[in-house]
């Protein structure tokens, strides 16, 4: 049985899979906290697989803090309970994805930078910061109660299973967003994966000049097109960082997405010669998230998934660690 | 007696201190390029020692590309001869940084920043990539001709001896400049030698509110407060770079300036995680350096420096080599 704290509402119980440090998952159950005045609860419908539940279950960023984890931050499902403040009405198809809670009043927050609060609650393997406490819980499971500000209404357009990019969407989204990306400029994408599948199309569907898609798989030339790409470059030095920072224009940025589990190696002559910025990228804020399904809707962005059940994640795990997903897996309930 | 080719005036011969490779100067003669209508002839009176020096000397940034090198790039002194369209006055007093050309008319320098022009010539180790060619030759010599849209006019403020900063002070210059630096802003400088001792005087000229001093020399702190730091913190593990990265705000920058000869160890997480940037600046452009003598002059920003003979090179570089100047070796002719 789960255990008890004052942070959980011992009437109700969660079921979902479980990871105690290893790849494998487990059903396991546990109390979510009790609905605050604007939160939401979902029933589950569907969950994306996300590089990072990965990672987190094998211990590559480090050991589980908090215990067992649920993994899953691409959450969409329907609302079937809510808080008296709440605006959304039960039924709607809602998604979650990396973030379920910020303070929403610190320097960061006012400034919709909330992916930035010092508060900040990732959607599992983390605490919430609030004077409620608790501990979060992912999407690998039945059912998932979240802060409202981080339950976003899905646009009728998209399929709840299209949905489930609100992690590897808004993680592309905001950056190309925040630098800039459109008319008069060039944007590459290094790595063709559940991410950069979607950084192709937005920032085709973003007008930009040329979207270049490199891929150490030359297989993936004719996908990289269909998604959007001007032009393909097979190279299987995308780690050179050398060169990988000598490719962008004067005062160019390249944007850091991904946490690989080792300092990356980065030559200091690349950066001053051209005077390039090397600018790390966290997901998005809630804003960000906003705008990315509305524009997704609007310019008919979609990841391209595979459907596995969500009764076998183990499954889904696999074929993900074996690099087959083209691109995105998402699990239904 | 030195080579020559058409792009050398063999009427004139400039005598100076090469290496060939190794921290011992010899003497040496080389023909300049023939005085080009913009062009200047400086007799030099001083000339600073830069970092930059000794990793050319000691070939720690590659072998040298051009043969003998003469080093020297923060030259002071006077206008002994010019091109018919240059308008500078015989007897000014004047100055060449680390960059001697530039084309003038491509993308970077019609945005005012020549110093990313793909045909910008260094002022030593370096050869011309206009129509007529050459190679560049620096200011541990008696003179030293250069394109008069990189020979800067001293303030009369300015004494020639501390005028010699225009490659340490437009590289910490320029890009406080270019991220704001001013009031509401924290500035911390790592490192407080030739270029930090200028970086901290900047920082506080431009009313940032804090200025962090971080070195790992606790006998700097007095002096790091003289030259306007708020603070000082005195740091073994400059080189954490996740600590570093850690120590900006969300959303700030750390600017690199100097190339160390082994790549950045860069932990992708601290990057992401307060969406910090890693950028990239190399020296500054010429209207940067003529905003940054203006502002010195203004401002009473100068160099600490310590007076050292032109007629033993060899000296000043042992001195620079064994860490031991406070904080720039001028030497004088």
């Amino acid at each position: 049985m789960p255990s008890h704290t004052s942070s959980e509402d011992s009437s109700v119980s969660f079921h979902g899979w479980a990871t105690t440090g290893t790849s494998e998952l487990k059903q396991w159950s546990y109390h979510p906290r009790p609905l605050a005045p604007n939160d939401v609860e979902i029933e589950i419908t569907h969950c994306g697989i996300c590089g990072t539940d990965v990672h987190t279950m094998t211990g590559g960023w480090g050991p589980l803090q908090y215990g067992p984890c649920i993994p899953g931050h691409e959450i969409i499902g329907k609302v079937v309970a809510k808080g008296a403040q709440n605006k959304l009405e039960i039924g709607d198809v809602v998604g979650v994805g990396a973030m379920c809670d910020a303070c929403g009043n610190c320097d960061q927050c006012d400034q919709g930078r909330d992916q930035l609060c010092s508060k900040r609650a990732y959607t599992y393997n983390d605490i919430y910061r609030d004077e409620r406490g608790g501990k979060t819980y992912g999407g690998y499971a039945d059912r998932v109660r979240a802060n409202g500000e981080y339950v976003f209404k899905i646009p009728p357009q998209i399929s709840a299973a299209e949905a489930a990019l609100l992690c590897a969407g808004v993680t592309t989204f905001a950056p190309l967003r925040r630098f800039g990306a459109g008319p008069g400029k060039r944007v590459g994408v290094i790595g063709i994966g559940g991410l950069g599948h979607l950084a192709i199309q937005w920032a085709r569907a973003m007008d930009c000049d040329e979207v270049v898609a490199m891929s150490s798989s030359g297989n993936k030339r004719e996908e990289a097109k269909k998604l959007g790409a001007t032009k393909f470059v097979n190279d299987d030095k995308n780690q050179d960082w050398g060169k990988l920072l000598s490719l962008v224009r004067p005062r160019g940025t390249v944007v850091i997405l991904a946490v690989p589990e080792a300092p990356l190696p980065i030559p200091a002559y690349e950066l001053l010669s051209h005077e390039v910025s090397l600018a790390g990228s966290a997901i998005g804020s809630a804003d960000a998230v906003r705008e990315m399904l509305q524009f997704a809707a609007d310019k008919n962005v979609r990841p391209w998934i595979e459907r596995m059940s969500m009764d076998d994640p183990n499954a889904a795990i696999k074929h993900l660690m074996e690099g087959r997903p083209r691109y995105r897996i998402v699990m239904v309930q």
